[in-house]
């Protein structure tokens, strides 16, 4: 057996953004928790021509700066440090990798460690495809040992684009070495969900069609797009986030119990789900998609001002749809969900909202009641409450309801990171929380419809809506459908005027 | 209609204990909410030679520092008092009753009420027998008009006593006019059970024998019996607490959502369940009944030492039982029931405990897993307690478990008094919290077992547990056959040389 530490990691983009911010702070913690590193040692890749000790100082500067060190980390700053090396080279260019190659000889000679490489892809989306192939033709995966690799999101543009990433990354590496990441499975609160779910009989019995009126996911974000314009133009809210992180949800919150909660068990289920989902036929999405824009309101500016982004631009910034998992635990349960950038907070959440019973044997009274619904609060401030309904106190029996509620910050839980878990899992060679080739096709085969319908139907609504709203009046309209509103974390915020149709 | 306060509350009783500590500060509480007293006057009954004026004055001096009385209520008081009058009588005395009956004709005269009457027995136990007969041949229930009584536990000794006492009453009043009084009936949380399991979607499904494993009721005091030597050593734990209360909780926490949620409704399913208790044969008490008694420990004495108390009393001071309902969705699951004197703290609480999910997907890791349960708290800190299934925080896919908690405090929701509660109900004339005669025949026939039982074989065990204690450990042994342990919500406290068996 070899130890989870007995590797090494190197990340192509190491000069990057999500190296500075994720990547190396949660490496950090492993670093600090770890007993013994054993011959583990990170190097960084990218055309910067740091040395090692230019890209330690870099790094030293950039985490003590950050704010994400406890003190114990910063204690361990320096010997974390010693593990981390620098080659330069040009990730999109074939020929600057037998640089790399030699280096990790090199290093393997010095530490004991026998070509075992765990390659991390913290670059631009367009060397997604070009990487694997690169350590392919320059021999690096040829070396006995354990040879993985961790693909950020975006897995693809569109059906097709996901096939070809596949057959390239299956032609390089076993399907059980690939690790495409969506952060938040890393989260505390949606493994949780698995684990309250499939380890508690108190939920799983009413977790079905017969007790459930409706689910929402929502995923949405209080800024704009920041300095990502160039890509987001071109992708967009549904690429960007309902194919790979609402779908994770989606699947996490409807999947039925595997046989046994391992890598293939829990994605045999994920799979099912997407394979249960109602089509999108170009009825179903007329009735089912809405989708808008932010425009400049109250001193933000709108999508199309935004750096990177087309004047006439119709990318969705926000969608909202109605999806059903056609199964005998799900049949006729609307599953609402939504992502928006530019919304009043930021806010990822399900929410299970319960059939009233069957026989209202009490009164309401007031405005208490609510209705009873479990919600999962994934970020931020994450835990779990119980809406319930129970008596309102004085005389007579009236109902109303009340809450239950659990967060791990109130409790003394660390929730930890998200890239921590993920890193840990990868280091350990445990897939399981990441998205196998055949999910990624699945949910790209489910939505290619919709942008397919989009691009067959050009004047398919696009609502705009004010920057800091919660969204278009007509995904209102969707989720009253159920006889249900949007659970909005914060006050509804109205603009009555700026609403439009782009 | 009659307007609830167009009558006359006649306390027998007034300079008791009971009246200064209960029912007159609920008294001024109803007095502060009603916007209209209409022609309502309380007449306080007893031998003291009070005037109205001087019961006033003691009823003031006492209310004033008790600091019972909120800042507004302070304010209203010499309001109160005003419709506060005192007629000297002997209850016992036949012969005084007319006194009574001429000074209500009198006060009837004055304030326009016409007859309407609510009496309430707040005097020992053997007046209950003796005030409805004078009531009747004194003329006071001839006049037309409503009239109402209510009757404080102990509601009978044993099933023939009890039986008695409903004769007697059933010739004076109607059934729906007797309100025979359970203060716990009168507690918010225990209302809020109905309401919460006939109400809700979330735990009605799971209310039954296929998700419950086990049941626990404890009524328990950190104190011992007080100034109520004399009566508590001729009644015993079995008549004071289980009889009555904790068969109440039993009731509510086992019971079928009636057809209507009314006086009849409700007290009809609360019969159902005591007729569906599996009887107490000798063989069963033998095994499923545990008696106690507390004894010197710690600077707290004896219950031997208590004033009042033979010094060689087998009397029981702690009782725990297991009880089964034997009914569709009962069966099987053990009730255990307990109440003691004595005991390390006060508390009251239902907890429900879960099966365990039906397949253990994940493995338990460190003490943190303690089983499903819920936990409804009746006094102190009124609320309800969720402990559910969840992952452990950090790597892998453990099982732990996690609170979920409501309680009326931390949400600003006043509780209110169980006699204000319950006075206002008796006002109003709605008996459903009050127990029905049936109900109290059906549960001294059962719990009658029990005490011809102790009769023919006094030398059943009776064991010594030291005052502070959790009790016998023959109770432990008791709910061990469900693999389980009592929740004591307060430490364990142990002192092993110190129990025996008396």
């Amino acid at each position: 057996m070899h130890s989870p530490y007995d590797l090494f990691l190197i990340i192509f983009g190491a000069s990057g953004d999500l190296t500075r911010r994720k990547l190396m702070p949660a490496l950090i913690k492993i670093y600090g928790k770890s007993s013994s590193a054993g011959s583990f040692i990170i190097i960084g890749c990218a055309r910067t021509p740091y040395t090692d000790q230019s890209y330690r100082a870099y790094l030293k500067e950039e985490l003590m700066h950050s704010g994400a060190l406890t003190g114990e980390e910063t204690e361990v700053l320096d010997d974390f440090l010693s593990i981390v090396h620098y080659q330069p080279m040009d990730p999109a260019d074939e020929n600057t990798y037998p640089l790399l190659n030699n280096r990790l000889k090199l290093l393997s000679g010095l530490s004991g460690n026998h070509g075992n490489y765990l390659f991390y892809l913290a670059t631009p989306p367009l060397l997604y495809e070009l990487v694997p192939a690169c350590l392919c033709r320059a021999g690096l995966l040829e070396q006995p040992g354990l040879k993985r690799i961790i693909v950020e999101k975006p897995f693809g543009y569109d059906l097709a684009s996901a096939q070809s990433l596949n057959k390239i990354y299956a032609a390089c590496f076993r399907e059980e070495d690939i690790y495409r990441i969506d952060h938040f499975l890393g989260k505390e609160t949606v493994q949780n969900i698995m684990v309250t779910r499939f380890g508690s009989a108190v939920y799983e019995p009413i977790w079905n069609r017969n007790y459930i009126d409706h689910v929402e996911i929502t995923a949405v974000e209080n800024m704009g797009i920041g300095t990502r314009g160039g890509y987001y133009d071109g992708a967009g809210a549904l690429r960007d986030m309902v194919q790979n992180h609402l779908m994770q949800l989606l699947a996490i919150t409807a999947m039925e119990p595997p046989a046994r909660f391992d890598k293939n068990g829990f994605r045999n289920e994920v799979i099912k789900v997407y394979q249960s989902l109602r089509p999108l036929t170009d009825e179903y999405i007329r009735d089912n998609v809405v989708r808008g824009q932010y425009m400049a309101c109250d001193g933000r500016i709108g999508y199309r001002d935004e750096k990177g982004v087309r004047p006439d631009s119709r990318t969705e910034t926000y969608i909202a749809m109605c999806l059903y998992v056609d199964n005998w635990r799900w049949q006729g349960v609307p599953f609402y969900i939504r992502t928006g950038k530019q919304m009043p907070t930021k806010v990822t959440e399900i929410v299970i909202h319960f059939k009233p019973a069957p026989m209202q044997m009490f009164q309401r009274k007031g405005g208490r009641y609510k209705g009873e619904a479990l919600i999962i609060r994934i970020q931020p401030d994450e835990g779990i409450l119980q809406r319930m309904v129970m008596k309102e106190p004085g005389a007579g029996f009236y109902m109303g309801t009340m809450e239950m509620d659990f967060t791990y910050d109130r409790h003394d839980r660390d929730t930890g990171d998200a890239y921590v878990r993920l890193l840990e899992d990868s280091l350990a060679g445990d897939p399981t929380l990441f998205t196998r080739s055949d999910a990624v096709e699945e949910s790209w085969a489910y939505f290619d419809k919709l942008l397919a319908y989009w691009e067959s139907y050009p004047d398919t609504p696009l609502y705009g809506y004010p920057a800091g709203t919660w969204g278009p009046k007509e995904a209102d309209v969707l989720i009253n459908r159920s006889h249900a509103r949007w659970t909005n974390p914060c006050k509804n915020l109205t603009h009555a005027d700026l609403y439009c149709r782009l």
